[in-house]
């Protein structure tokens, strides 16, 4: 019996329009980096486990999807000596640490460089989540000059403008504003605890948060030292000047409110209004050390980009000291939210496909070569591949959505008339090779 | 200690000058795919063992890496019954006929589709073969007519003439002459062990095909009629006259030959004229019954792509009666090749390069929107992150090998004098902001 066929689960097929719509967004992030000068690399879909494994916490390592050894009986494997070397890539973060170090000899620095690849991840399949998606990263290692933080700015705002997707917000944090805090509150060695907790604001409101912190041992005290934080409101210079008395006489906070200061006057004197300060914000906090960055829509319940600066991402792999900061665009979710709001533009979907009605081999010798005429014009055109009845070709040409079909017998194109259907309106007009030609290269 | 990184054996990282060679390859076969109006679909890049295992032989089903289930120990594992479900794919046919059937009532017939993804084998690595490589397929599937072949020859040589390698041959053979060559030979179930020991007769010469052929059982007086065939010789059309005396009375011979004709007289019609038909040429024969193609290069010893007709590859899942022909690029191979030939236009390494030097936050704030105007007219633009000295700039702007770099103080900028110095010849000029515009623009 036959198979019935299908797909693992959290993966998926790409039909045509699919395709097009993605190869749309990438072409636009890529367009992009490329403004900005940044350079391309690709790394191996799967790399050693050993160049991954403890760099995504516990979680992570169960979740990366591991190889089997070529030809191994899965017998012979003992457990703790297992023969296991490698797994898909979890992100594009690692490999290009490891990446930089590798090759750290053919690089100049600072590195600027993007990457658009997919990673995999053994996560339960939901709505918006899926095993296998795209990542698209930019960054640049070897320069701590925080005009990094501002192009990669930059660059946001570019690629949601080039998208057309509206009211984006890009929100922004510290490392430094949240060690601050904890100090602020009274407990520095609690930052980590602290900020998870906060994370979750959004979702769950300030009474869990609390509650949560309270549950890990933080005493009363201080915990209600975190409606200071509550009450910060109004514009970011706002937010600032509050954190400005809160953090008087804490010199990493005041490290970090110069930054975000710097930061958001130098976006700002570009035009760039939709910047947010949210303290709350920590995202992949191990190794994030200065700017934190994450894009959220209104429209969309996950975020669509986030990224961060990390000082000593290479150090695992032995190049010490270079900081790097870079973001990741979230393809898949970008894809989501677009369709949502109906936002690809129509012409992505092959707008001058032209089709020739074959009426047998003696027509088809004269076609072919005025085919090849179109396509050298960059006409992208379609020869139906046999003499087929004449209503059968129409249904074909208009299921595939095709607009202009050339239908000539053998006594027309002896008269030069080419007769061009135009599948929208249903018009029909007879023309010379020369005007259809011309036609067809303007369309 | 630091991990010393390195990448598994059989992969490749891929810098950004390789990166660009790549694209441009891959950019280059996208656009003849389009040109034909054949659409683009991607699959998962791992897929349901059940789906793949079985389909590549035995060979093929021990080079497929598998995947462990999420989070299982080896020890929990028992053999015959693993619990593993899930391998990366080998190839791009069988998911593009598992593609086809759990589509087909979304899809029109003849369905025309092209897919440029990544391949994964377990192979040995040596020299031009990695365990992680490219295939660009195209495939028309839903119609027998030999206008598809002839579609696909046409695309054939229009890649190769748009990545301007000289001297290819595509070479020809079909199914139903091998089939009447065993019969012709007095031996008509013995086609496979005929075709698999011709196939390697560029190899090994003549005389240890034969020895293959004794060796498997046949006999000599059957072996001996090997010699009509290598009698071959002359142009397309000489060995078709000398076929056709050998398969008088050979009904599926006769097919055969008739296919082939009508297929050389198409493209000759076209002004191709590379075509050679090679009855030794057999490649994955299991599953094809019509053409079969193979692209060779006199400057590279592996074939630069293969294909053929297959009349019900989709059967396996369940979709019987559909005939299908394709043919697959090898994108590595041929970037090995143009490598040694020097094929790739300079072009393509970012020629419209400019870059600012920094001179300190005050300037940069009227560099950054200049620079934002730059990059509207489509002009890649850097401007290093930090008000480095002047000479380490240089040498960054040097080594990164970027062309133009554009020096303008405080005063310079408040006279509208913005020099640009061209890295290649040392020369300088003075440049208004408008003509500065003017010329990044055309670059």
């Amino acid at each position: 019996m036959a198979q019935k066929p299908s797909i693992p689960k959290g993966t998926r097929d790409f039909t045509p329009p699919e395709v097009r719509k993605r190869q749309y967004i990438f072409s636009c992030i890529q367009q992009v980096f490329e403004a900005y000068a940044y350079q391309p690399i690709e790394t191996p879909a799967y790399e050693l486990l050993e160049t991954l494994t403890g760099k995504y916490g516990e979680e992570g390592d169960k979740l990366m999807f591991k190889l089997l050894p070529r030809g191994e009986k899965l017998s012979s494997f003992k457990e703790g000596k297992s023969g296991i070397e490698e797994a898909l890539r979890y992100d594009l973060t690692v490999p290009f640490a490891r990446f930089v170090v590798q090759h750290q000899h053919e690089l100049v620095f600072p590195f600027k460089r993007y990457q658009i690849q997919p990673v995999w991840r053994a996560d339960k399949p939901q709505k918006g989540r899926y095993r296998e998606f795209y990542q698209c990263d930019v960054d640049v290692i070897g320069s701590d000059s925080l005009l990094n933080e501002v192009e990669l700015i930059q660059m946001i705002q570019d690629v949601f403008l080039k998208l057309n997707i509206p009211s984006v917000r890009i929100k922004l944090n510290n490392r430094k504003l949240l060690s601050a805090l904890a100090t602020y509150m009274g407990a520095p060695d609690r930052m980590m605890d602290i900020t998870i907790a906060l994370d979750k604001l959004d979702k769950v409101g300030e009474q869990k948060v609390k509650e949560e912190l309270l549950k890990k041992g933080l005493s009363a005290s201080v915990v209600d030292k975190l409606d200071d934080l509550m009450k910060l409101q109004g514009t970011n210079e706002d937010k600032l000047n509050q954190l400005n008395l809160m953090f008087q006489g804490i010199p990493e906070g005041q490290k970090g409110i110069q930054e975000v200061q710097e930061v958001l006057a130098l976006t700002g004197s570009l035009g760039i209004k939709n910047m947010e300060l949210d303290l709350t914000l920590a995202r992949g906090l191990n190794y994030y050390t200065g700017a934190i960055f994450e894009v959220k829509s209104n429209d969309f319940p996950s975020s669509l980009l986030g990224g961060g600066r990390y000082d000593d991402l290479t150090g695992i792999f032995g190049l010490s000291g270079v900081s790097g900061v870079g973001v990741s665009f979230g393809a898949d979710r970008i894809y989501d939210l677009m369709e949502q709001l109906s936002l690809f533009p129509s012409y992505i979907q092959l707008a001058n496909q032209v089709f020739f009605i074959n009426f047998g081999v003696e027509e088809i010798k004269a076609v072919l070569p005025k085919a090849s005429l179109l396509r050298k014009e960059g006409v992208s055109v379609e020869v139906y591949p046999s003499a087929a009845p004449l209503k059968k070709q129409f249904k074909y040409a208009d299921q595939s959505k095709i607009r202009w079909v050339v239908v000539a017998g053998t006594q027309e194109m002896a008269q030069d008339q080419w007769k061009l259907k135009d599948m929208h309106s249903g018009n029909e007009e007879l023309l010379s090779w020369e005007s259809l030609l011309q036609k067809c290269k303007s369309m």
